[in-house]
């Protein structure tokens, strides 16, 4: 499967209109830091670590269109505001100013294309790894299935996994973090069948569907309210969600729902997994009452966008005026209720004593 | 508030078009047994005790135009067709069947409109009990509060409930049940607020907010996915559902979602309350696990309806075509996570001792 930040034969980074996706595949070409500031604030580019991503290419277009200080630190400050609560933007904005900053101007274009290319790269790679990761876990727990059930792994029987949200290709650059294990199962032969929540209130699920579909995995669509009665009836082997971040001591937030789904999970003796680069890791945060939870838009709550028969894309209302209405983003699912961590340096209990260990091993190997 | 079922001056029977609601108030005018039978057939009625007052009338209305055993045997097959699954239906018939048996045709029509509102009149009055037998519940559980944050109740801080689906006044011919416990908290002045689960695939929160609009009872509408994070935020003090069976254990089957809101619960130490009317205790049903799943129609999931900003009603396409969609209708909450069953006769626990003693009870008044 392609990227899904990508640079044609002449070099132009283009990426896909998520606010058309699943329904349709319209590709944006950034031609320049405006294209890819505009791809930001509208929301035509979702998912962190791809936010982080295009804001990279931005401050690069913005240098080879001028490279001298004062442009660059207008391009910096303009495409940070963009989207001014995602924190990888900023982060991803710093990795390129850091790159051509004590550089002559004539060599910052080249400098600054590199480190956005190498961004990417390395986003890709990294969530490789967490596939690969995930994926021997899934083998794994597919394996002791069919034993336990004395089919030796032949039955065609497929695994059952259940995932909240979009954790797939289309929030990274390439692979996805939860569903890079599931692609990868996939890819090796092991049959795999995936209940999708449609994630309400932003339908994230329909976006988990359609990379299903492209890639010929099976899948079921089911409201965010049937994953219960689903683990209860024993038609879910497992639980793999992605999250936005995890705590020193474990907890895990997540799009708002999944502690729904770990409570279930448990209740019904399944393996909960969460997938996560090392760098959603916060050891600064302390436990997940700690993190903050973002409050969103009512409208979120009030409408739905859809298509109508025509194709026509519309937003209906479909809560009454005259209700008030919450609608907060993420979740916390505690740490007890979280079977491991999967990152792409291996598999990791969720405990404040592992992930130590853990970030420990990702320092010395960075240092 | 006035009843969904009532006749005007001239005696006809009138009810509320659900399919407008909660954006329009449309009545409908039951004239003939054709009119009820359309009003169930299309959904325009909804809820068991509903559906079954409604087709009571169908058959009253059919036996005032002939009441011949024919046209009666004919009438009686029709109506029970509308919804072959609604239980209530086919036992409101029967009631209406059995007062006109053995009588001569000419007494038949004042007998049968006399059964259809003797029946309306008994579900409004259980209704009004059950809503009395919860307040004094809640109110127990608001006094407990306060005195625990030693405020004595005085401060008006509201006590904090989360419910699913409609368990409300249009889904029987008043009252409601668990909301009847709510609106009746609210007459007695105990200040409260309430979570309103949007209830996918149907949204039939919506019909909650509307009502909890109308009686000016202070409400919150959220997604599904949100009613963990309030949960343990504090920001919950008890949960209070419906429910559409109780097996003889205590199991309740209820909407779907039902299930992931009584684990939070009890993950969050609060109580789960179900209210029902002893008619939904069904004793010859074991368990949960011998409930019968109703798979409904994946159309539910795949599209969604509202209102376009000029009003006019549409459904919208959410989930791209190519992927499967499973659609539980509803689920079981083990009796071990239900901290009491609230019903016309009191307050019982969710065990199968507590609710054979019931059970004798009620058979007892009945005998």
């Amino acid at each position: 499967m392609s990227r899904t930040l990508w640079s044609d034969a002449l070099g132009v980074p283009h990426t896909l209109d998520q606010s058309a996706l699943p329904f349709e595949r319209r590709e944006i070409a950034l031609r320049s830091s405006a294209d890819c500031e505009a791809a930001i604030r509208e929301m035509r580019v979702r998912g962190a670590p791809l936010i982080g991503a295009v804001g990279a290419w931005g401050l690069a277009l913005a240098i080879e269109a001028d490279p001298a200080d004062d442009a660059l630190r207008a391009a910096y400050q303009r495409l940070a505001a963009a989207r001014p609560t995602a924190v990888n933007l900023r982060w991803a904005l710093d990795r390129v100013l850091r790159r051509v900053a004590h550089v002559p101007d004539a060599q910052r274009a080249a400098l600054a294309r590199r480190e956005a290319t190498d961004l990417c790269d390395e986003d890709a790679q990294c969530n490789e790894r967490i596939g690969e990761q995930g994926a021997r876990l899934l083998r794994m727990l597919a394996e002791q299935r069919s034993t336990l059930a004395g089919m030796a792994g032949a039955d065609g029987t497929p695994l059952n996994l259940l995932t909240h949200c979009n954790a797939g290709s289309v929030a990274t650059i390439e692979h996805g973090t939860a569903l890079a294990a599931v692609f990868r199962l996939h890819e090796q032969g092991v049959p795999v069948h995936v209940w999708v929540d449609e994630t309400r209130p932003r339908n994230q699920g329909s976006l988990t569907a359609w990379e299903l579909s492209e890639r010929g995995i099976a899948h079921t669509v089911i409201v965010d309210n049937a994953g219960g009665l689903l683990m209860m009836q024993g038609r879910v082997d497992a639980v793999i969600v992605g999250c936005d971040r995890v705590a020193a001591n474990g907890d895990v937030a997540n799009k708002i729902g999944t502690y729904l789904k770990a409570l279930a999970a448990r209740d019904n003796r399944l393996p909960f997994y969460v997938a996560c680069p090392t760098s959603s890791i916060d050891v600064d945060t302390a436990d997940g009452a700690s993190i903050p939870i973002e409050e969103r838009d009512a409208r979120e709550v009030t409408h739905v966008a859809g298509r109508l028969d025509d194709g026509r894309a519309v937003e209906v209302r479909i809560v009454p005026q005259g209700s008030a209405v919450a609608n907060p983003g993420f979740d916390i699912t505690p740490a007890r209720l979280v079977t491991a961590l999967v990152t792409e340096h291996g598999v990791c209990d969720a405990s404040r004593t592992a992930i130590a260990a853990l970030m420990r091993r990702v320092s010395g190997a960075v240092a």
